[in-house]
């Protein structure tokens, strides 16, 4: 028995209509689609696939509970790449939906390390959160040679202020409750007025506004874009 | 008379099946369409939309000459703007083609510089480079709080190492005939076996390799991936 294919497909930051042509057809096709879904709750993947998914698919759900501890969600990857392997073993291809793209912060890598060095893996990438969030907020990221910086809002103080400060744009990741910490950094380095706050991108609950009137309190789908390049009109 | 809105999509790498959903239906349904050309020669961003595009549609060339100086190219746009702006004021709406995302290293800024004061603009994003290249590559950019640090490869070798130094992933753009200088750079930080060389990802010509075996003369659509992150497994 030839073993299955898994395919690791993007699908992008939240709006259906901005999955791929590749990625829409290979789930449309499906016979078993796995995705990660936070433990007992929604899984936002499945959700941005759900016109495509076809009713006789099997679905491997991964409950990834969100703690400190690395431990528990990585046993949950455990338990993912075993069910998964067990499907391509069978001769079935595996399709394995992710929000975003599916290397840029996301969790299939997880499934990546244990499952790539055994089985064929592909794959597709999809719309970024970064890109998405530029476009909504109107804001291009680079031209020419700009440098761009992405950071995750959890790192301490010290280190952001010390990037932001070397980079022409600088995209903040996972946001959420440090939001606080990061207006505060910005506004230090004197940037506040050059940065924007972008909430769910591409969704129906979609925001954006200056960082200074973002909410205390942000989701984890939020980013902070700080653009300082010149006007590329010239 | 309602002036038509201007579209920046984004088409991906170059895969015409990494367009996303909503980019073949804005092209499909396109009376008017604009993209950018190497003046007096072809047009990737055409050709990646080829497909879609109805014969019906009016075409805006923008014949870019690929210059040091940027007078000429900054002229290229002015025409194009000009061109588009006419189209808009007479009521219809413009979809302009851009290869990659709109606004990351994207010609199409230069459009929403000189338009989006005077009209509607609606940025589409598409699947980067970026993430594109990874994905062929089969290697995670960033994980949990790691940092990705994006250089155009057109920038001093000093600089370059400095940047590379500070981050766990880079990503080279624009590696072209720089790529002696990039691996003479990413030698003497001793990060040569942490590097990968993509060119073309995506296209039937692509090519991915170590950086060490990688061609002196690369093509303008190359990169270079340098990931430093521990193994994502725990």
């Amino acid at each position: 028995m030839t073993p299955g294919t898994l395919y690791g497909v993007g699908l992008g930051p939240g709006d259906p209509d901005l999955v791929t042509r590749k990625a829409a057809r290979l789930i449309g096709n499906a016979r078993v689609i796995a995705y990660p879904a936070l433990a007992g709750g929604d899984s936002f993947a499945r959700a941005i696939a759900a016109d495509l998914i076809p009713e006789t698919a099997r679905e491997i759900v991964m409950d990834v509970p969100m703690t400190q501890a690395r431990e528990p969600a990585q046993a949950a990857y455990d338990a993912g790449a075993a069910a998964i392997a067990e499907a391509l073993d069978s001769g079935a291809d595996v399709v394995c939906l992710c929000e975003g793209d599916p290397f840029f912060y996301g969790s299939f890598m997880y499934l990546h390390a244990r499952l790539a060095d055994r089985y064929t893996v592909e794959v597709v990438p999809g719309v970024s959160s970064l890109t998405a969030c530029a476009a909504r907020a109107g804001l291009p990221l680079a031209a020419r040679n700009e440098r761009v910086t992405i950071l995750p809002g959890p790192l301490p103080a010290e280190e952001l202020a010390r990037r932001i400060e070397g980079a022409e744009s600088v995209a903040i990741l996972k946001v959420g409750r440090h939001l606080a910490k990061l207006r505060g950094v910005i506004d230090r380095l004197g940037l506040l007025d050059r940065a924007v706050y972008v909430e769910r991108a591409t969704l129906p609950q979609e925001r954006v506004c200056p960082l200074a009137e973002a909410p205390d309190n942000a989701p984890y789908f939020s980013m902070i874009l700080v653009t300082k390049g010149a006007d590329p009109w010239l």
